[in-house]
């Protein structure tokens, strides 16, 4: 297809296929004449993971050639591209760390088989946890911790839809696209439905009688 | 207690303490001589949920002041008011609703026994959840809303931990600011573990051997 078609098909604006194609976000077409390349389906697979990279994640266009150049590595596994770009799209956090709320998560990790005592520093996810245990314990909320056990159990079933949505996709750049829109997206629709399991649950704890399993 | 001990004990500064006072957030102390007054733990109580809403809240002194009023309203049960505070905490979206992803959301109601057809734009809560289908939508992700049954399966579990949090507290203003800093600071530690999850998960399909239920 021409650029036309695949900004087509994209949704993504031609003169904004042409700033990723200089970037080096997306490969040169095959030239058909000195002034028309052609570009197929790969491309526009590609398309669709940097806009979900760029626009969902909100990622920056030097991180996004390094998650892209990570997504490239031929030796890598799936597994290992996914946990790389998960590190990407999440946010390391800025706040103070308490000592104790590293130790909440150091504990947490302890209980679920991991022998070795983690530095939390080491990865986005585990610092954004214990940025948001030192939080809370700076207001004098220190028994947060307790709920991450419920909350793992509770997220094993919901990580487990997720990886079936996201798997469902076939090309290694589909999987990942699904994955970055899963794990962002989802996190407001998960959001949203906690709330909604709030209710349910505050109604019949706090004022008996349910008759649905959503609010009303 | 006299006001710098007040500030003491709750962490917020004196001068903020007086300008919750001026704002009618905070009840005025009962007046030991011209120049001084005096609070007791009910007012301890009060800050602490005002920091909370306003801190992790982020809410505005407007929105504050009506939360409040719909704590203090006599008649209603804690439910209602659990109610009332959640949707001040719950960011209403601002992008297009997609007329399927409204449908998503209805129909996901009537499957939990929504027996009429809701108005998603009745509460922030399912504003927020059709925005963020919504916006899936315009990207090509039309299946998220297949997420929605296992996330409401494993929210019920986390929900169910949260308000065994939120009720280990006794006074009903203790309970609000435990239910405002565990909703929002929560949100984060979900999302954390939730990556966590993914990880585990991902390992066990797509590079076997798990020996351990949480990322390496």
């Amino acid at each position: 297809m021409r650029v036309g078609e695949l900004s087509k098909r994209s949704g993504v604006a031609v003169p904004t296929i042409k700033y990723y194609l200089r970037e080096g976000l997306l490969p040169a077409g095959v030239l058909t004449s000195p002034n028309q390349a052609h570009y197929d389906d790969e491309h526009l697979r590609r398309l669709r993971l940097v806009r979900a990279l760029v626009d969902v994640g909100g990622l920056s266009i030097a991180t996004v050639r390094e998650v892209l150049a990570a997504i490239d590595t031929r030796d890598e596994s799936l597994h290992n591209k996914l946990g790389a770009v998960q590190e990407a799209i999440s946010q390391p956090s800025t706040g103070e760390l308490d000592p104790l709320a590293v130790a909440d998560v150091q504990a947490f990790f302890a209980r679920h088989g991991q022998t070795e005592c983690i530095d939390v520093t080491e990865s986005n996810v585990t610092l954004m946890l214990a940025a948001a245990l030192s939080s809370a314990r700076s207001i004098g909320h220190d028994r947060i911790h307790e709920l991450l056990d419920p909350y793992l159990e509770g997220l094993k079933i919901i990580a487990k839809a997720d990886l079936e949505y996201v798997i469902q996709h076939t090309s290694p750049d589909d999987v990942i696209e699904a994955m970055v829109v899963g794990t962002l997206i989802g996190d407001t629709v998960l959001k949203a439905v906690r709330r909604l399991a709030h209710a349910e649950v505050s109604r019949g704890v706090l004022s008996g009688s349910p008759d649905s399993d959503l609010p009303n």
